[in-house]
């Protein structure tokens, strides 16, 4: 094997992985938008509704979030306008749903860091 | 059913996974730490190495990314002393590896992704 192509096959594929990461998270990564696309796949939700469960995002940055994963096919805004005052809610998209094994691994994982990290503070906290 | 009961077992279950995820983008969130993460256990590598195939990552970012992955305890900091320089490496942790099923479903939904982008882009790229 030439020193120059040492490694090269393992190294293509970890360079395509880290592509096809740095793809997902150009779109998804962030603060808050799976975390909208969550909330929205379990049920649509006007945008106070939202914001309520979210927290602690602002309504300019709910806004701006809502308007990116619209653009990019994750959300549609639904208005109804024969209702007064106009309703409008938002929903996950069909498209949304080709999320759900990243975010059920996420959940996942977050749960098991949060109960790990337990386990390691709670001993410091019987003995102070 | 109350309510104010409504929809509450719904909303509490979306809560909890709302939590997980917050949990979870707190420690591994950000541009970064799961595209370095994914590269180390491709392999431990040396900082250079590292930032090579990060491509746009700077020194002082790299830097502090590999600090905060050590303190979380997904990263281990190597120092070959017996050499000289002396080489330092960084290596995955056994830790790091609960993250694969994260990092996983990422790769597969950014490749997908692509390709569905890649495909919406051709018509018009025939048709201007």
């Amino acid at each position: 094997m030439k020193i120059e192509e040492e490694g090269q096959p393992q190294k293509h594929e970890c360079c395509k992985s880290l592509n096809a990461i740095e793809d997902a998270l150009y779109v998804i990564g962030g603060k808050w938008k799976l975390r909208i696309t969550l909330a929205l796949i379990d049920g649509s939700k006007r945008f106070n509704e939202l914001q309520r469960l979210l927290q602690t995002i602002s309504p300019r940055v709910l806004s701006h979030e809502l308007k990116e994963l619209e653009l990019n096919g994750f959300v549609q805004r639904k208005v109804y306008a024969t209702e007064m005052p106009v309703v409008v809610e938002y929903q996950a998209t069909e498209y949304s749903l080709t999320l759900k094994k990243v975010l059920d691994a996420l959940v996942e994982w977050g749960t098991m860091h949060k109960e790990k990290i337990k386990e390691i503070s709670a001993p410091s906290l019987t003995h102070p």
